[in-house]
């Protein structure tokens, strides 16, 4: 079972990476764009079949090492 | 118009990044992970309400700057 995790920046959080390539977009002549965001996306790839004990775990995972809860949300798929 | 990239590794690539991962998730008991790979994520906000044109406008951008299209492969949602 394949988990496809997306974590991203509180909305509250300032994203300079995200500025940087806002201002990159706009030195290349791409003048509508209003906001850019950055996160990061894991693939991870679990031995069980049971869905349930797989979003279980990713939780788990997410809580414990993948996402810092203070600054980032994060949001998962199972497939 | 907003515009959700997800970029990953070509499957061919080394991730090293995603290996550590794998590796943290097993010494906090985690046995059961088989992959994890890491990848980037972007939300851009286009200004344009064209769904056409925030298409084209997406892929350029993935192609100029965003993706590096020798070892990175990437997909996109627009809402």
């Amino acid at each position: 079972m394949k988990a496809k995790i997306y974590v991203t920046l509180k909305k509250s959080v300032l994203d300079p990476q995200g500025v940087t390539v806002k201002h990159a977009l706009e030195s290349l002549g791409y003048k509508g764009v209003e906001d850019v965001r950055l996160g990061k996306y894991f693939e991870v790839t679990l031995e069980t079949k049971d869905k349930k004990k797989a979003a279980k775990e990713i939780e788990q995972m997410c809580h414990k090492l993948l996402v810092n809860p203070v600054i980032e949300a994060f949001k998962y798929d199972l497939e």
